[in-house]
């Protein structure tokens, strides 16, 4: 068994609303200066079989039309 | 400026339905052994001050009560 973590993001260009809020949220609660802020999902999962991880992202965990994901 | 990771997770011992989701999903499409799987979200940013994302992370981008932060 090995721990596998997936970081899941939107591609460049895609809309990222969730991100936008929270961008726009931290200056009115008094944190300046963040800036480039993107709202992706985290996936750990113990697998037997590690090389199966990125058929499991293309199939269920990612979406590959709007989403960039990165296996550690 | 520097880019920060921020990785959000439940808690231990609160319900994660998206991971028991995920986790009852993969075998009908075929992938075996997995287990222990858990959904979270992942925030990056860029900040001027990286000393401010604990406070973001308590007061906007987590939620303390059930989720744990990781920052990297």
């Amino acid at each position: 068994m090995s721990r596998v973590r997936v970081l899941i993001r939107p591609k460049a260009g895609i809309l990222d609303p969730q991100g936008q809020t929270v961008e726009r949220a931290l200056p009115a609660l008094g944190f300046e200066g963040v800036s480039n802020v993107h709202v992706g999902r985290l996936v750990e999962l113990d697998v037997e079989d590690p090389a199966q991880v990125p058929a499991m992202c293309e199939k269920l965990l990612a979406n590959p039309l709007i989403e960039d994901y990165e296996i550690q």
